[in-house]
This record gives structure tokens, C-alpha cells and sequence, in this order.
């Protein structure tokens, strides 16, 4: 079937193969006389984060707020001067730190996220977010977000999709920002958590971060928290690297249309090529599946003709 | 300030100082230039499940249907037969299932909510509530929801307001019939649940409920369980019991304005009365909170014309 013609929403989106997917698919699951039409309430989209909304070169930006918190926190803790990883943490030493993968990063996230209450850390985060600026470009972090990705968010939404974000990073980091920068509020932003505990502190009540791990919304997680947080299979999916491949799987394999999508990292120039090789980003089996599933694979240099929102 | 009086949307709830202070609740936060407004965004309501929107007498449905499982599965499991508690669930002995608490329902759910699919779970779960009848009314389980409470969640999303359930009762359970009988949808339901794994069966993805217990919500656990799914402080909570109290003192305790509602069970003609000594509803320090900190309490008895929505 053919459908009308629309003002165009993705006009940071080159015309081609990717901009035409998302179109098609967008139409076929919300025109009401479509064979595909699905209802409003099952147009659950869910959203990586690092690499996929916003950049996550040379390193996770929970990464660089972890480091900072470690050379916050070390008068209170003169042993770190002398005890890896917090040594090479506070020597801003970030190549062995980040050598030491996800368990290092574990670990110095334990001991500068946890004992204060989730409303202290959020101060702090917000705080270090209003001013901490990316190393190559200056920008704000919350400014190194895709512009193609804000329009695809708000196209979904304005056909009655529901976006949440399905992050391994922190849930209590991404919930600071994702309202204001991706329209996207705390109760659809699902990420890996800490425990918390509820007490009363100064007699009032207080929800505490203990440093004991809940869950690592990564890989074979995703479809875990998805199901969690939200009960309902998406009908649409998009990620950048292998930690997707089990929350792509998971949507495209359900009953009618489904959408999966990867943001492939093409673009020295204007953003960074990195794709299989990186330690952030992971891509193997991913673009294999998806080049046999023929999901939608984006281009970045050729199909985004804008990659970050232009400044005022 | 006044405000301008509208249609009746709670016309099962009797004139007085419970439906009015609703009424003022709910009209100082959406109207707009009221000196307590608040921002649609952040009108969160949280609603516990058992004996606050629907009966948990003689005792939680969700009790009832483990019994039906152990009925089910007795006969792959002939050990059952001579082993407690599974001996007095096969003989129906309900009283001394409900004597062993929390501990012994835990053990028969385990043994008989596990080992599925999340989506045969599901099946499982809607197929027992189409046709499980209550014992003393005849009604299926699904038709024992207070309508006042139904009226109440319309008002609030007529206002705007986002409804939450935070229930003790298991997530998946609760979310087959949320939607159709609450209007609440699946990731606006939070609850007790057990882990799931990812893997693959039969060529296709799936999630396999394990045998583990992934988290109590309950007590302690509703706050903390509010702020992993939902991220936001609730301004109003509703409940019956002292399980609710720790959601209630979090959600009364943000700033601005705040409503906390008991629904008393004081009805033993068209209800219960049960009160402070059930097993269900063990009613204590609640209710001594609510009275030193005026929040509203529903006396059912009272305040309700009706209590179950009218058959056809």
C-alpha cells in the first residue's frame, strides 16, 4: 500500500535506505488500515544510550564522571593515593583504568556512588553535568547527543510511540539529563542500578545508595530490564554495538512489523570511526545478525547530514 | 481559593470529608494558578493492589491460584504428597498454608511459578483468571474491584495524574489484568518478582522464569521499588495496610503538596471488616500515622455507595 506524503521530521537524515526504513516502518504500525497496524499502547521503542544517543568517545561519559568523583572523594581516602585502580584513577591515568574494563570501572563506581541518598547524587551529577565539557569539541556532554537521533525520538512519539532508554550505564545518571535532552522522563530510562535502602536520616525519610551491585543492564540484561520495567515486548529497537545484539533479538523476534536499528560509527571526521575494535563499542556479532536479519544498518557519514544539534 | 465545581467523578463515593478532600487534592494541584500547582510530568499516583483496589479476603487471590498450580503440577511431583507445605495445599487445607506466612507462600510459588517462559506464565495466569471464581460471592476474581477506586484512578488520569500499582504481589500476575480492569498498563505495574534469564529455546529468544527470588515489594521494598522503576517521588499514594506505611511516609515527606489515602476495611455486610488483626491486612502503625498526620482514611462502611461494580 502506498501512504501520504508527510512533512518531512528527519531532515537531519540524508534521503536513502536508512531514512526510508524508518518512514516505512513508522507508517505501516500506526495508519489505522495498514495490515501492520499496531496499537498505540504496543508502540514501545527502546533506545541504547552511550554510542547510539549521544557520543561515547574516547570513553563512556560515565567514565569521565566516575574519575572525577575518585579525585572528588581522595583527601577523605589518602589510602587511594598507593591502591590501584584509584591510583592510576586519581593520576588521570585514563588508558590503564579504562585497560582494566568493566570490573575496574565497577569498582571505583562502588566507592563514589554509594552512601549518599539518591536525591544527594543526583545534585552531584546534575552539577558536574552543567559544567564538565568534552575534551576534543569543548561542548557540554548533554550538547554531544545525535540530532538525528532527537528528531527520530520525537518522530516516534508524535505517532504515539513510547521511547525509553536501555542503558548499561547508571539508571539514577541517565534519569539527571534524559527528560531535559531527550524528552525521554525517569520512568521509561531503565539502566543498571545499585542497591538502595530505605531509612529515615535527620528524621526524614531517605532512600540511601548502598555499594553493593542490583544489576547490570548489559547484553543479556537488556531483555531482562526490558521485560521488568516495561512487560511488553518493543516493537522497535536501536543500538550501536554487541551489549544491543540480545535486546534486538528479543523485539525483531516477536509477532508483526518490528524495527531494529544500529548506528554504525563511519564518521572520523565529524564524529569517530572506530566500529569492531573499540573497547566501548563492541561490534561483531551485531552487524552480522543484522546484515542477515537485514536490519537497518545507519551510516553515519553518508546517512546523517547533521551529527550534533547546531549551537544558538 | 474556590474552584469551579465540575460533573461528579466519583459518584460512588458518599458526601464527606474523605471524597472531599480528593476533590481539594486533586483540584490545588492541576488547576493553574493555584498556589500548590503541580507540573503534569510530575503528578505520579501509586496504588497497592490487595484490599486497596481489590478483595484480599479470605485471603490474596494470588494465594489462591499458587494452591490451584500445586493442584495442577501434583502429578509430576509425586514427592508432594508426604512433604509440607506442599501435603496441606493438595488437601486444601488453606489455613494451614496461611499459617506459615509469607515463608511458606514464597516456597509454594517458587515451586510453581518457575521454570516457564515469562509468555507461558502469562497464558497460565489468564486462563485461571477467566474462569477462578471467589468463593463467597461467586464473582470472578477480576469482577471483586472496588469501583470507587476505579472511579478514583479515572479522576486522577482525567487530571493528568500517571497510576502506578506497587503491590506485594508478583509483577507478572498482576500485569495480565491490569490494563483491561484498571487501565493501568504493563509498565506502570511494579511488584514482587522472581528472576528471569535469557535464552534461547526452541530456535527463538525467550525469558525463563527462575526458581530465585529477585525482590520483595513490599514494606521497605515499595519505596524502594518506586524510585527503580519510576524515578520520581509520588505526591499521592494509596493503601490499607502497614505494608503501605514506608510508601506513604516517602511519598508524604517530598515537598509541596502531598495526599496519602487507607482505604479501612470496616464493611462486613458488602465487604470485610478485618481491620488491625488479619492475616491479610495487618493495620498498626498505619493507621496511627495517618491519624497524627491527617491523612485521609476511608471508612468503606461509610464513604462507599457502592463497592463492586454493578453486574450487567
Amino acid at each position: 500500500m502506498t501512504y501520504p506524503s508527510i512533512k518531512d521530521q528527519l531532515p537531519s537524515w540524508n534521503d536513502g535506505t536508512s531514512k526510508q526504513a524508518i518512514v516505512d516502518f513508522i507508517a505501516r504500525v500506526s495508519t489505522p488500515d495498514s495490515p501492520d497496524f499496531v496499537e498505540p499502547a504496543e508502540r514501545i521503542a527502546v533506545f541504547d544510550n552511550d554510542g547510539t544517543l549521544w557520543s561515547e568517545q574516547p570513553v563512556y561519559v560515565q567514565a569521565v564522571f566516575v574519575l572525577e568523583r575518585v579525585k572528588a572523594l581522595a583527601e577523605k581516602h589518602p589510602e587511594w593515593e598507593t591502591t590501584q585502580p584509584f591510583k592510576a584513577a586519581l593520576e588521570g591515568d585514563l588508558d590503564s583504568v579504562v585497560a582494566g574494563g568493566e570490573p575496574v570501572l565497577l569498582e571505583l563506581a562502588m566507592a563514589t556512588h554509594a552512601g549518599m541518598t539518591t536525591h544527594d547524587f543526583s545534585l552531584i551529577v546534575r552539577n558536574w553535568l552543567s559544567t564538565a565539557k568534552h575534551p576534543a569539541t569543548g561542548r557540554l556532554y548533554t550538547e554531544m547527543i545525535y540530532q538525528p537521533m532527537l528528531e527520530l525520538l520525537d518522530y516516534l512519539r508524535s505517532n504515539q510511540f513510547k521511547t525509553f532508554i536501555t542503558s548499561g550505564g547508571g539508571i539514577e545518571f541517565i534519569r539527571v539529563f534524559a527528560e531535559a535532552v531527550y524528552g525521554i522522563p525517569p520512568e521509561q530510562v531503565i539502566g543498571s542500578s545499585i542497591r538502595t535502602q530505605y531509612e529515615y536520616r535527620d528524621g526524614n525519610p531517605a532512600l540511601v545508595r548502598l555499594a553493593e551491585f542490583n544489576f547490570i543492564d548489559d547484553r543479556e540484561g537488556k531483555p531482562v530490564a526490558i521485560n521488568q520495567h516495561i512487560g511488553r515486548r518493543p516493537i522497535a529497537a536501536f543500538g550501536n554495538s554487541d551489549g544491543d545484539l540480545p535486546m534486538m533479538q528479543w523485539t525483531s523476534s516477536g509477532e508483526g512489523a518490528r524495527f531494529c536499528l544500529y548506528v554504525r560509527h563511519t564518521d572520523a571526521e565529524r564524529e569517530w570511526a572506530y566500529d569492531r575494535d573499540s573497547f566501548v563499542g563492541k561490534f561483531d556479532k551485531g552487524i552480522e545478525q543484522a546484515q542477515a536479519d537485514g536490519w537497518t544498518v545507519v551510516d553515519m557519514q553518508n546517512d546523517w547530514n547533521t551529527v550534533f544539534p547546531l549551537r544558538d
